[in-house]
């Protein structure tokens, strides 16, 4: 080109100078020649993989081109989550030999055994399975199963398939579109590739970011922040005004999330906490007890785990906080399903089969997300919100005992509240309890009594709500469900048609329906914090990681963002970009 | 008096009618008499049965005491439900011997067969049978079966127990307290009064305006107004400025709601005209078809039955409104559950009973309150929308044929909308169709598209919505719910708990929750005139019978309030106080 068109070729290059410089961006550019004439046709940022993206834009700063917040803002957030997913150990992947390789659909690693079905796959997670869902294709009902799985194959659909659109937001390794699969059958639970007929529960190992299937189990290591990703991460750090923090409830995921840089829980739910071990059986004894004595007397047993419990957490977040949500579920989720757990139960109970049946029939609900849970168990059965103030305080008391120099304030939080005189109800049994537990103990422990904000006239009556309320906490989850008036189990019946009708354009389970349930956000931020200006507000909905929602809960003043623990680093970048943008 | 203390004999008469003049009102006083001072304690206007306060006031109207105004604003609402219910015919009820008398919890009469559990006064209703549900004492959980029932009969509880509040709200005939039942045993479905064993089946007949129940069947005859009832109404019709309409779908709910002075259907359900007759299998057949041409062709055979039934609503109504909501309840309600019914519709269908079955466990919901129901039907199968808007169309047009002079302008609303999208989607279908059909007819019917505003999202954003909504009707039931984030099914539960705690004052169903529920409605009212400030916007909640729900609608400026038959006069009545009272 610079012997053909001279004087174009030297224009060109200036061009580029121009256009780099002032994008201060690697560009792609399209352009042609005419008659010895240059135009320019369109330029963009060029692509470039997470990796290359955060080496580029550290290049850019070491050479003086850009300062750090330019480097910060030059990163698509959502790219990150191909580097914060557990990847096949090299050792391993090395001498591993592929069977097949499809379309790399989400990145990420996944060993587990095959099943054929969403049921299958939530059945057997449950029971401590790691499995890989193998399906033709996905629709809206696998949402569930696909949740469960470690990863997803499908022998149909491209890049922007169910599968792979869905497994992108959840954040799960997807590999679609594996054409190799052959004489697929569902009803027999088995395909063939490659001459090799899989049953379930074989493993397999598929690779998300090369699209890449292997046959058997191939050993996964974890993400890491380091090297020019923690450079990128440390600069965000400096410019956000967003706390990040994680939805976490085991010590285990607590720790992985503070190493991806999140400053203390968002969201510990406390449901596992009724189910390990044998507390599920004293839980058990509770729910099917006749009297309050009976009640207190089982939630007895579950007071010292829970303690334990809540001592390693605790321990695990040295100080930074920990909101601990009180106990959400119905209690039919609780219950027995098999005929044999029944029996030792109504043995326990010295009640008659017949007897637990009716009591567990009797908790059954028509619509069991707008039934008896959340705040609503505490209304009726005080002794739980008992029990578990005295397990957050017994905890804090003593972990503050070792630790005197840590900033250990427990918050309690109480989910589902609608109304002032609700929550008033519930805080009432809970500081009483809590100023017993601390007057016993001659300790000075302080403490705070918040609130989810996820029902509408939660958010309608803000005001009310933060004259008892010390926090606000969005369940961005439930919000949007009731918001919508759609329940996020039955809507995959109809949403298919919704994203064909083009009336919904991104699931508002993933992304902040900012007109609707933004408005209701930004009506309670603005109501609470005329009653209770200083008060702490964050959201602790899986819109906490997305990068998006993040901006909007920038916007709207909060002070945290709460995610799942892979998701920290993603919801630090677009805090960050959110503040750099005002 | 006079002769004992003289001076304070004339002091009183003179403060008596002071205090008459004032209220302008008989009064209940209470004084004493201390060393010859008349000390005046307190004043109320004196007590009166609903027929006797009529009568007072129609007279101290004649004799020039009161005006009109005053006469309207002296009656409570509430009261005239005593009037409004079915009596005894007089005739019968003289011959008559009462086997007990216990208190007269809820006006009206009753006659049935008797129950002894809700789930039967439900399935017995279902089967078309009058049934008395019979009850030791009800619990929140008998809210269906009350329902259900034409009156409640229960034997321990007084004026104020769980039966005797709520068959008030709902306007069911109820007797409580009915210590003349002796040996009551739900087991085996018997109870002894008088010596005489009573079993499931037996008829009996109660009074809830006298607290009297009788053996065997009784006739009753319906409400009517007239005399000082006609002339109270009369007087309010002229004073109120919301509308009256009536929830009706049967030409004789329609007719007997325009006798108590509706002007108009507020809510014309169409579920059941999926159910009548042969109807049903139609639409099991478009249920359980695989393509759009098998639905099609079941619904073509359901649109001539609909179209009548909207011919004979628009004669019954004589040109005055009348909304036809289109399909609300999710499809699972509608298929069937014996064997023998899914073995007939395989057969139907050329499919095997596995087939069916598995349709129908995939119709199955976790909740279905918030599922596939509503416009999100119309978004599935858009030929039940297209079905529904022939049938409405081609009605109108023919009534209109007969009637020229008539005003008829059918108005189709659209349920469960939170979206603008969505309703665009539903309404171009609609538009499209009706378009079709007048110009096929040769017609200038004009017609009107409008929607429920029941979603919280939907009030949220009125300002959208009413771009497309050519009116509102709030649905209050639905978004009382969504509102709260509880199902009317399930708050059974809990909400004995909430009175307990004095948490909840009133059922947030029976009387508008003005600060929370209320606050969207006001959203909504605003939002949605500013787009379009000459649209009408109704309630058709069951709130739209209860006297403090109408004034807030009043203050709210709706358009109308539209209740059942039955609460008709209540809400006129209701209405004129609230704009008296302005």
């Amino acid at each position: 080109m610079e012997k053909q068109f001279p004087e174009a070729y030297a224009q060109f290059v200036k061009v580029c100078d121009t256009l780099e410089e002032h994008y201060r961006d690697m560009q792609d550019m399209e352009f042609t020649v005419e008659n010895g004439k240059l135009f320019m046709l369109q330029c963009r940022s060029g692509k470039r993989t997470a990796k290359a993206a955060l080496k580029i834009a550290c290049d850019l700063v070491d050479e003086g081109m850009i300062d750090e917040r330019k480097a910060v803002l030059m990163i698509d957030p959502r790219n990150l989550d191909t580097l914060l997913h557990p990847q096949f150990d090299p050792k391993a992947l090395k001498i591993a030999q592929a069977v097949a390789k499809a379309l790399a659909a989400s990145p990420g690693a996944a060993c587990g055994k095959i099943v054929f079905t969403a049921e299958d796959a939530k059945e057997w997670k449950e029971r401590g399975e790691k499995v890989v869902l193998v399906r033709l294709e996905t629709s809206p009902e696998d949402i569930e199963g696909m949740k469960a799985a470690q990863g997803i194959l499908t022998a149909r659909g491209g890049m922007t398939s169910h599968a792979a659109v869905v497994a992108r937001g959840m954040g799960t390794c997807c590999v679609s579109g594996c054409s190799a699969i052959t004489n697929f059958d569902e009803d027999n639970k088995s395909f063939v590739i490659a001459g090799k007929t899989y049953h379930e529960g074989d493993i397999i190992s598929i690779d998300g970011s090369t699209g890449n299937v292997y046959d058997g189990a191939i050993a996964t290591v974890d993400a890491t922040v380091s090297g020019d990703f923690g450079r990128i991460m440390a600069w965000a750090d400096k410019y956000r005004k967003l706390r990040v923090r994680t939805n976490a409830d085991t010590p285990r995921d607590a720790k992985k999330a503070r190493e991806l840089g999140a400053e203390g829980i968002g969201l510990c739910r406390t449901e596992h906490m009724f189910f390990e071990g044998n507390r599920i059986d004293a839980f058990r004894e509770m729910i099917c007890a006749d009297t309050v004595e009976e009640r207190e007397a089982a939630l007895e047993k579950i007071l010292p785990m829970q303690q334990g419990d809540f001592e390693k957490l605790y321990e695990a977040l040295e100080g930074n906080p920990v909101p601990i949500r009180f106990l959400d579920p119905p209690l039919h989720e609780f219950v027995p399903t098999e005929e044999a757990d029944i029996e030792i139960l109504a043995a326990a109970q010295h009640k008659t089969v017949a007897q637990i049946k009716s009591i567990i029939a009797a908790l059954h609900e028509a619509n069991p997300m707008m039934g008896h849970r959340g705040c609503r168990l505490a209304v009726t059965y005080p002794e739980i919100a008992k029990m578990q103030t005295k397990a957050v305080i017994r905890a804090a008391i003593n972990v503050k005992k070792k630790h005197p120099d840590w900033k250990l304030v427990p918050e309690i939080m109480i989910p589902l509240v609608g109304e002032i005189k609700e929550l008033k109800f519930v805080k009432d049994i809970v500081v009483s309890v809590a100023d017993e537990e601390i007057r016993a103990a001659g300790s000075d422990l302080k403490y705070e009594v918040g609130t989810m904000i996820e029902i509408p006239r939660a958010a309608l009556t803000a005001d009310e709500i933060a004259k008892e309320a010390e926090f606000f906490c969005f369940g961005t989850n439930d919000l949007t469900q009731m918001t919508y008036g759609f329940s996020r189990d039955d809507a995959g019946k109809f949403l298919g048609s919704y994203y064909d009708a083009k009336i919904f354009e991104s699931d508002p389970f993933v992304k902040i329906d900012q007109v609707g349930v933004g408005k209701l956000m930004k009506m309670a931020v603005t109501l609470g914090r005329e009653v209770r200006p200083d008060m702490h507000i964050g959201i602790c909905g899986e819109h906490g990681g997305d990068p998006s929602s993040v901006e909007f809960c920038h916007k709207l003043g909060l002070t945290y963002v709460s995610c799942s623990p892979f998701r920290v680093p993603i919801a630090r970048l677009a805090a960050a970009q959110a503040a750099l943008k005002d």
